[in-house]
């Protein structure tokens, strides 16, 4: 197993609605003397590629209230402002993922439509215009039942086997491993996330070295069906 | 921000009962023609902690229903086989974080009694053999609610500010940041994990380049009171 590697990519502008997210960012790599390699791992944090995608809305046109509630599948639990709810994606977070920090005020940002089709699309352009293999996880930032501060999860994947699976495979006592399946595209977006800071602008880190399998699979393989749920 | 990286400490043999893994640790280091720096972070997997502590108990001498009992705090959800747990320590996992993984046949592998006393004295042993001030995470892997798969979480930390607290900064458009507390230390025990093979041997890694806060906090603070827990 080799050494893995974080790489923040800086220089970035503020992103606006239409704008070529894959491009530019191959432009602040290139502008930071940097260079992609083959099976770079692009963490891309959720705010860009919704802001990307025009997934703002204006306060002044548009309540929360009902944002949330158009974004809801079910509500898990409500106290006082704060919602846990099931967003149409299948996701379980606060405010159906909608967020207002790192937008201008008066602003929500709503989660992108499908972030596995944004995924692949960025991972297309990413390809096409480097020539280089990549794998791209688009991550957000969940609380967790029982455990207080949240983490980066993967919302949405391309390229990448979303699930490392130990399952009929032996220990080094020669047991065979039961129950092991890592959700590694979710430890990959929490490892990104220790190289983007919340105050400044680092949107994107490339995670290099760790070796994955490709796969069509998306990031919709972490979402575990109501009937297989305990907690739902 | 500077780049970060994830380094496998390999070359470690089976731990047993009573070894000095820190010391170890530092021999390992040595033989693979590296050093340690300044500020590094060795997040260590449990199972070596309780290995080395004998947390081991032998299944021909105790029933595993009796292990996790004695284990239990709270018992959260049973399904089957599978019993989802409240630790003693205040963990939710399953099984009471037993394990017959990684582990002689017949035999069952215990929680450290206190995982932040051994994140301690892992610690406070390797920086008087180094001379070199770190942090140390102890790491384990948790299943969560709603998503498929299982990530490493820390069950124990020494000398790192567990969360990394926004409430009361601003953001890029001087929005101030209302709720982001991230915990800093699940997601570095994730991101370790990547370099972790569950079939091989390497139960240790060191985090290099993240800036932390230095803390006399611990990995307790991540576990939420039931009385501000939804989901308890």
């Amino acid at each position: 197993m080799n050494e893995i590697s974080i790489i923040p990519i800086t220089g970035l502008p503020e992103i606006k609605k239409g704008d070529q997210l894959a491009s530019m960012t191959l432009g602040a790599i290139d502008d930071s003397g940097n260079e992609i390699k083959e099976n770079d791992i692009f963490v891309v944090t959720q705010k860009v590629i919704s802001k990307s995608e025009g997934m703002e809305r204006d306060l002044n046109e548009y309540k929360i209230e009902d944002l949330i509630k158009n974004e809801t599948k079910q509500i898990i639990r409500k106290r006082g402002d704060l919602i846990i709810a099931q967003t149409k994606h299948g996701f379980i977070c606060a405010n159906a993922g909608i967020d207002k920090s790192n937008i201008e005020k008066n602003k929500a940002l709503l989660l992108p439509e499908d972030p596995n089709k944004s995924a692949k699309k960025f991972r297309n352009q990413i390809e096409s215009q480097s020539g280089k293999s990549v794998a791209v996880v688009i991550s957000d930032t969940f609380g967790r039942a029982w455990r207080k501060g949240q983490v980066n999860f993967a919302i949405g994947s391309s390229g990448i086997s979303p699930i490392k699976n130990y399952i009929g495979k032996f220990d080094s006592f020669n047991n065979e491993l039961f129950a092991t399946e890592i959700a590694t595209i979710d430890e990959i977006a929490s490892a990104a996330e220790l190289v983007m800071e919340k105050s400044i602008n680092i949107p994107i880190a490339i995670v290099r070295g760790f070796e994955y399998e490709k796969s069509n699979e998306d990031a919709s393989l972490l979402i575990r069906d109501q009937q297989e749920d305990f907690f739902l």
